[in-house]
């Protein structure tokens, strides 16, 4: 057999060795070689499933896989040495393996490209990689939960508006983010059940002339079957963009708890402490102790919505089969992916870390948050609801800040006698945040008996 | 009771009109009215639990629920008249059901807000409209596989890299398109079985102090359970961004349709043939047929994956509880959702109405498509495959279109002999594009059984 | 001359009619009739130059005139009525000037095409409307600027990561705004002088065969030249990319306005009030005045990037020559537009209104404001500023809020004397918000003479 | 003087080290070391300053210009070694001239910060490496006004649609493509004009107590005066906004070129061909030659959107003052900036190299492509455009791709006698793609004049 052009690793068509600039940006391992483990594990498979069919000797998937393996070690041990020219981890791992084991390597490739092949370790990859964010949610719940435990009783204002809505608690306050992260783990399970298709076999675009099993590499692997069609699966990313989606969302949600915090540890509010080693110092303010890493969930948490579409916008618009475009998918997979790992543990650690300062959510919750309870009151002694929002809101205006007071007022004012009005009144001079806390009923409020069940619930969403 | 500050429908609260600028600007009317009858649905539930419960009497209730009904009639037959001050859906409503009934209108929203409001309506509205997109999403596959039935065995060149890279079949293609949406129809009914809390009764971002039954009326709407956590579910659009994910997804699937039929109907390919009926004239050049509609699917299908970043973009970073910044929710899911059923009905429309030009696809599928048939054919005369691909790379090399003279060149270039060269030879100078498609042999390629086993699953998918 | 075929409006070439769902979703008059104004101006220019290189004689192109003023009143007066076979507002005021004036109207569209025409008519609305935009952002600086000289002596606290870092001014934190929006200025500005190209005449694609005067036409409409090269200029919606870049930072800006406002004027900071009219109610909470308007600020100002990114990915990877796929750019940038316009709107008139609560600023400038100061103080008594830095930030620690207590603490500490430490000590003892405003020294900083600089400068770039 | 605790750099405030994930998300200098040559320049600049206004001797300012040119020696050879430690560049340039000389070093960060320090580093390395993007830019203007000379006269069709609409040239194309970069260079020159002030002494938030002389190091940097307000200055990042709103076009102009590039050469058009060594292989299919170069562009092209909207989401919705969200900046700046410039030459190096395959270019400009011709040709024979529109509409349409015979049915058919029919009959039969190419007369044709006009125009814009 002829060598190779120069500078060619796939060569006997060309005459020239690739351009150095299309080289250097097309060269893709140093972020794929990432998915070496998941490459050999596949190139196992296959190897197996040639075998089996008769394409390769007993002995050449023995030398195959004993090689597989040695190459794994050096990958493991961080001995294997990438080469210029090794233009992705495909490509590597197959360069190597012909330099360990010789002639079997060159059959390996038998029955399938790179394009079924890249496509395979990636959901390989997502597959092994899933439960660890899934745990990382987890973690964060359970952090949220053993801290709401301790809160179900302590009042702290609910914003809307972030204004000042109600008397709500502490727990109530962290059951609201986990609530939200177990929406994120039921998307997860819904995701993790539809990579269940394994492309490798589909070959290039169209499949190939060889008897291949596909349904014994699938099962293999791990996968519930082949997937369908090889055009599609090949030429496709759809599945990089669901796990991008499920990114964004808990994104999205990770930005929010940061934002809270800073909000919270601003001094005007002050509702929460972070220990000094979640905080970090200014290099010209001495008395600084900011909440950088609240910040980087804030941050952070904003960013997979743009890698999300970055991925459309390149994988939009593109005929069907491969197109090279494609292989900008796992940079902006990885960056989001380790990123929302990261900002999980963050979030977790602050949620461990922080101290709730009771005196200060006490306070925060002052006289105008017996409104809603003074509204449902009057219902209850028989007001039309319209009419109690009327007079309360009568009632905020008058007092300015005293609502008791201003209640008395605006009783005063009130063209009709209101049912109960002295009795209410007392009441609502004689209210507390902890009285308006405990005096929560429906299902879902902050009341402790609400808060207790969704404790539970969520408890029993994590399997704790 | 003394009237409302002029101006002013929530007004006991405040002195002044609301300025016309925010006035105008915060009035979402013109966007959420398309709940009307989510709303509807809503508070007549609602009524029914508040007078389960105790809070209204039967009377009241059965007033309601008549009021209800009458505003019902004047939404559907268009006699609704909204009124400049109606700033919402549900302003315009319950002022309006005040008009019809008087009092009792006023005791309607006891122990709601529009907060638990507006997203218990756009949760029955996705929950009601789902199917619709749904049934969409079907009869796309439908008109895919239809074709496809048509297109088996019809040679058609599959590309990578915009390259012929096998003979494929038309069949194949409409089968990859028809299993990308089939994994969309996947995801559809994981996200519908996500929206299953039902948010009403919430209250404004902590739960109230009313004996409501909050499972009765998430049973009575048709949900699993109530929202776990009134803050979060208040306070947030993650389903909303959920689904905007959706939609991001089908756009570029119907995106990459729209971009293949506006290179497939360029005249240099001619693959596909557009029925005057979905084309264009032009106005300056008389000659032109312009496939707009292929390129209405091109540009369409990507505009959700923006609508998603502006909507992740306004939620991320909020504090927990309800903030205005969530009123623009409704505008991107409703741009999107529109578009979105625009662009499937418009792909069903162009698949039905396409016209495969067989000629054409056959003469686009040259001599150098027999490649990898070759190196197949090769690997089971007994070359490692590498050594294959080596040698058609240089046999593509020499002939330079000719794949056969190519090859024999090649062959006698090769340092060492390759079993059944000649007979290869023979076959390959034999080939015709019909016999490589019926050569293909794995699952999921354009071979003939391979894709009549796909048109099969992909029936039982959309239940035919 | 036969009739075209009926439902079609260019329909020598065609045989059918428009498919309904093709014609729904291809039309667009209903976003680019807003056009019209600008339409009617380039075709009366057009029709000016026919004539004048005798493409259409003197008789004809006054009839032109005619026709096209006469259009001009009935869309200026709401009685112009829009047909649904009005594909565009090229067609339909062509459509229209037929029935006017008959026979020259059909002479109009003579070495044009909708390609340059649409372009040239943003283009025109672009230079139009710009001035209109410019305005908006002049007053809001105005608003600023005017706020921000009663602010120069009210000490207010700045942030850094939302913790109080130094005391500042209010008129330092206006000018702040007043000093982005002056860069917004100078980004409009350039964008103006870059819109001086017009594309009319440019033809479908590769200009055409008449001798047209296109330099006559550009100068006639105010643009500086003709496009330079046809394909590129109908082809290409770069500049409305480009506007849309400044929508985008202006939304940033404003988003950061609203942001502060929500946050100062929760109770909480409690920095402004927000009179009744520029807050809204609760539907259930009666007490609630909210900012809603502040929030429509920090929500709308972030969605221009998602209309940025949207045309971005709908013309990214579009071959060369006009596609359908550019139709979709003017509901974009009009949305981008309106909400732009509105949110400045909305943001002068939060800035006129707006109480600053100086109590509460003051007392959130608490003692440790002063460890600039302080650090500064001793680096002017000869400490290197690394050693002062940890010195007073010893101090801070040391303090737990009193800055004055634990210097003395920390100078009790340091290893060596520190030079003038008594003296210090007694200042730092004496210090007050007043006096740390007053000290600032730094152009740019918040000190009085700095800002009243500022002001100058700011009101120089504004023209006041 | 005490010793800053373990873990901590600043650390008289702390009385813990940083949390080991705070500590590793939060470090940012892998990112921010690019900076050091712009971070070493300002701070010579500030200590001279710093001399100049008597804040440090001037043997101290001696030892610390020593001190940097040591240290830029070390980070200029590699030597440098970055410590755990290190947070940022700032800190380790510090760190290490502390190292190398001692005592002077801690009086370097007098009056200033990081938040100035760093956006002056930025605002530095923008306008060092701003004229080398725009010398990519001239390149790649020139390399495609070099080959538009050699394509002036070669007739390539021109499309509208993907549709041929006429006779255009080679050159023509490549002037597009070059009118467009043309563009981004004056976008770049206003650009590059509006960063033109220097945050340097701003300090952290509201500028600091020292006499500093801003307006002397804003000079010695070569800016033309210090930024107008401190606030605003280190809290905003509009200026990389603006960066990436120029990276976004430049992208998407870029992606367009290779969405061309790769239908051109794909065998259906055979426009053009790429060489070997801008081609690649498949691991799979021997015969491959893949436009990756092309798809790279295409994709690389569209990223740099999603990174501006990642910014502006970042960015958006942030209370003035620094925050550390904003430390995320630079790695999406990097990103796309790095990605441009290599785009830049990928497409440079793609113009330079690709051959036109004139043969085919002819054989695509079908007889239809004289359409506006014969339109143009009969309203100088006296036919209003519209008639001419539509009669050759109908020639189209008879001729089916014949469109001289399909001329003569459509003037059999036509009601009233068409003037010169014969004489333009016959012209027409006698057309050719030269023909009509040399005919065309507008202005920014692709007429051979005007092209040549439109070189020597661009030629002046590249200064060449």
């Amino acid at each position: 057999m002829s060598a190779d052009t120069p500078g060619r690793s796939l060569g006997g068509r060309f005459a020239e060795a690739t351009h150095p600039v299309l080289e250097r940006i097309n060269r893709s391992v140093e972020v794929d070689k990432r998915l070496w483990a998941q490459d050999l594990r596949g190139s196992a498979a296959h190897a197996r499933m040639l075998a089996k069919v008769g394409l390769i000797t007993a002995d050449e998937r023995d030398a195959l896989l004993e090689g597989l393996r040695a190459v794994h070690e050096e990958l493991e041990q961080g001995t294997f040495v990438f080469l210029p020219s090794d233009e992705d981890i495909h490509m590597a791992v197959e360069r190597r393996l012909g330099e360990r084991i010789g002639e079997p390597a060159r059959k390996l490739h038998t029955g399938r490209s790179r394009n079924d092949q890249v496509l395979t370790d990636v959901l390989l990859w997502l597959r092994d990689e899933l439960p660890g964010l899934r745990g990382d949610l987890v973690a964060y719940v359970e952090a949220l939960v053993t801290r709401a435990e301790e809160g179900v009783g302590t009042p702290m204002p609910s914003f809307t508006h972030l204004q000042p809505a109600q008397v709500s608690s502490v727990g109530q306050w962290l059951c609201a983010h986990a609530a939200e992260v177990a929406g994120h783990l039921r998307r997860l399970d819904h995701l993790l059940e539809r990579l269940d298709a394994c492309p490798l076999g589909s070959g290039a675009s169209a499949g190939g002339y060889l008897p291949l099993d596909r349904a014994h590499t699938a099962e293999a692997l791990g996968f519930a079957r082949p997937s369908l069609n090889a055009t599609q699966t090949t030429g496709s990313r759809i599945e990089l963009l669901d796990v991008l989606g499920l990114l964004t969302l808990v994104g999205v949600s990770l930005s929010r708890l940061g934002e809270e915090l800073v909000v919270f540890c601003s001094p005007s509010f002050g509702f929460v402490a972070l220990p000094d080693r979640l905080t970090t110092g200014s290099s010209l303010l001495p008395h600084k102790r900011n909440p950088d890493g609240a910040e980087l969930l804030r941050s952070g948490g904003k960013l997979a919505a743009a890698e999300l579409a970055g991925l459309a916008s390149v994988t939009a618009g593109l005929v069907s089969g491969y197109s090279k475009d494609l292989q900008g998918d796992k940079a902006l997979l990885f960056a989001a992916w380790d990123r929302t790992r990261d900002l999980l543990a963050l979030a977790t650690v602050h949620v461990d870390a922080l101290t709730w300062r009771a005196d200060r959510l006490r306070a925060a919750c002052g006289p105008e948050l017996a409104a809603l309870w003074l509204a449902d009151r009057l219902v209850l002694a028989g007001l039309p609801f319209r009419e109690a929002h009327h007079l309360v809101g009568l009632a905020a205006r008058e007092g300015d800040g005293d609502l008791a007071e201003g209640f008395r007022a605006a009783l005063a004012a009130h063209a009709t006698p209101v049912p109960e009005a002295q009795a209410i009144a007392a009441e609502l001079a004689a209210q507390t945040p902890e009285g308006l806390l405990a005096a929560l009923k429906t299902e879902g409020s902050a009341g402790p008996e609400s808060v207790r069940g969704q404790i539970a619930v969520l408890k029993g969403i994590v399997g704790r």
